[in-house]
């Protein structure tokens, strides 16, 4: 029954087939920029974006590798709710499958990107800003920690060019994110624009870096407060170093100078919404 | 002068070489738990090891692709200090290396275990075992966060067969442990020997999950105390939840259920580590 829904989708086989290629694409960042578009893969997660209500553009099926009864009611859920697709040849889908354990089911979403201006505010809201970040799966896994700590919003910045903004719709970050990343307010915007709406809605801005002048527990955090994040190699650049209220550090032991990037966004947001609880 | 020095190792390039086989091979679990030895890549991490006296089985280096002045620098002084080593072709490396920008250079070292009767226990003692984990990735970030605490030894647990235990010298482990692990004393033994010794040495047993009891905030820690972490499917196992002396849970926001594992640990143990500072 499930198998003769997902076949009512056309099948392609062709390796230079227009739908293969686009689909094929998504994998670089800069399709994904010009297209507004990204690529998931696997039951969960596609389920997950369908329970979120994220707004699909496609999904990809490969049957022959779709065996699982719950993914195949899915396949048919997508379709019967009007979602266009395709099947495509077990060759052209392990040609284009990122899994380890490939599923047989993707969709391809739209990015969803909030506008600055229609951010709300609340009086005790809680922020990120990500300036650059080593590993997409790292970006990923603060994404779900964001979530998980009841983060408002989370900034991708660029220093100037648009381009160089970490990229949360990366394969390997919206896989880490394990779903959090659909329900999530995400705001691209350069450094300059991040500063100017934080200054304007009175929002404190707390960065983190082994220097910082402030141990991040001694610190009590103002509300509403944004969060920076830079790479684990570079650090936050000297323009926002300049603009933060507070500098923070994690002290550490033992020859550690420095821990995961994720960890570390880890350990500050949860002090700062466990602050938040006990206010 | 560094080049020549490197060229004092014999060339490998035969696919069939020994040397190189036993090279590959350690790539799989098996062939590390057979041999007890490990790899590691990269200028960094091999600088790391020897700075650490890490103990060294042999070098292998790539001359061509060896570039950095540091990096040949190291070279020499490995073989100076008596460490033996093979030069490998340019194929035979290539098919061997595991890392995105290859530098050319790697090490095999003897995995250093500490056996459970040597361990020395302090009065406030910070203990971590891990009995599974989804990926190496995330131990070897577990491992860092560990040194980053002042975690005195890190336990690798099997409910029984021995071959089941989560393996710090899986490469990936190495690589996230950003050297950590040359420092840290860990122990392999079974989850009953673990429990008997934290019994017998008084260390409270601290274990993790959502459905814990008690917010990770609100317990006072005892000390010594031992922190156990389960995989982020399947938890942690009945036998190690039945042995906790608590079991504490860390409080989440939205629609989220869990956090990352490595981010989980990084949490709770530098939550240990202040209420440590704070005493």
């Amino acid at each position: 029954m499930e198998a003769m829904h997902a076949d009512k989708y056309s099948l392609v086989t062709h390796p230079r087939d227009p739908r293969f290629l686009a689909l094929r694409s998504l994998q670089n960042q800069r399709d994904r920029i010009q297209t507004g578009l990204y690529r998931i893969e696997g039951i969960r997660h596609v389920a997950r974006a369908f329970e979120c209500r994220a707004p699909m553009q496609s999904v990809f099926l490969e049957p022959s590798v779709l065996t699982n009864r719950f993914g195949q009611k899915l396949a048919r859920r997508l379709r019967l709710s009007g979602v266009p697709g395709i099947r495509l040849s077990p060759q052209l889908y392990r040609e284009i499958t990122l899994a380890t354990e490939p599923q047989g089911i993707g969709v391809v979403l739209h990015q969803h990107w909030t506008p600055l201006g229609s951010l709300r505010l609340s009086r005790d809201s809680l922020w990120l800003a990500v300036e650059s970040i080593d590993s997409p799966g790292n970006l990923g896994t603060i994404v779900r920690t964001a979530e998980a700590t009841g983060v408002s919003g989370i900034f991708t910045l660029s220093s100037g060019s648009d381009h160089s903004n970490p990229d949360p719709w990366d394969p390997a970050a919206v896989r880490a994110s394990m779903g959090s990343l659909f329900s999530q307010e995400l705001v691209r915007c350069s450094n300059r624009e991040f500063v100017e709406w934080a200054k304007a809605y009175g929002v404190c801005i707390v960065g983190s870096s082994p220097g910082g002048l402030l141990d991040y527990k001694a610190l009590r955090y103002r509300w509403p407060v944004a969060l920076l994040i830079g790479s684990e190699r570079h650090g936050l650049s000297d323009q926002l170093i300049e603009t933060a209220d507070f500098m923070v550090r994690i002290p550490m032991r033992g020859g550690c100078d420095s821990i995961n990037a994720a960890v570390a966004a880890g350990v500050l947001l949860f002090e700062m919404a466990n602050q938040r609880r006990e206010a």
